[in-house]
């Protein structure tokens, strides 16, 4: 079996992972037990992955890394919105 | 500056990032509002991470994608576990 398919599915899957929590946090209208420092922490160390792999010319780190990035600010600002209603 | 210093801050972070929300759902003894399809897909993911790392015989990739299982299959055992109390 080829070694690189164990890459792209291991890529999809945890980039895509985020989608259900945004879905989730925008049907319930709440994420009080998301943790915010897991959310900031996340989101620089993804923005620290898009600069990496922008410096080492890697289209799917970056690609990656970006559509991590929306999901995870979509479910930051989700929460702060949210907590504040 | 030197780019391997972006994906070194960028691996621990996005690593480290999980350890304040399983303290979080240890502490207020529920997760509710995290996604359990967000949890699986994130740790079948991160497996998938962790064979790629072997084949290719990356330690940076298998020593951050271990930690990153371990602390997401904490957090998922701690969600079903506080959900049926």
């Amino acid at each position: 079996m080829n070694v690189e398919i164990f890459g792209y599915i291991a890529a999809i899957l945890t980039t895509a992972a985020f989608l259900p929590q945004l879905i989730k946090t925008l049907k319930t209208k709440k994420a009080d037990d998301v943790s915010l420092i897991t959310l900031i922490m996340f989101i620089i160390g993804v923005l620290c992955w898009i600069i990496y792999g922008y410096k080492i010319s890697s289209i799917p780190i970056l690609l990656a890394n970006l559509i991590t990035l929306i999901l995870n600010l979509l479910i930051l600002f989700s929460k702060i919105y949210f907590s504040k209603s």
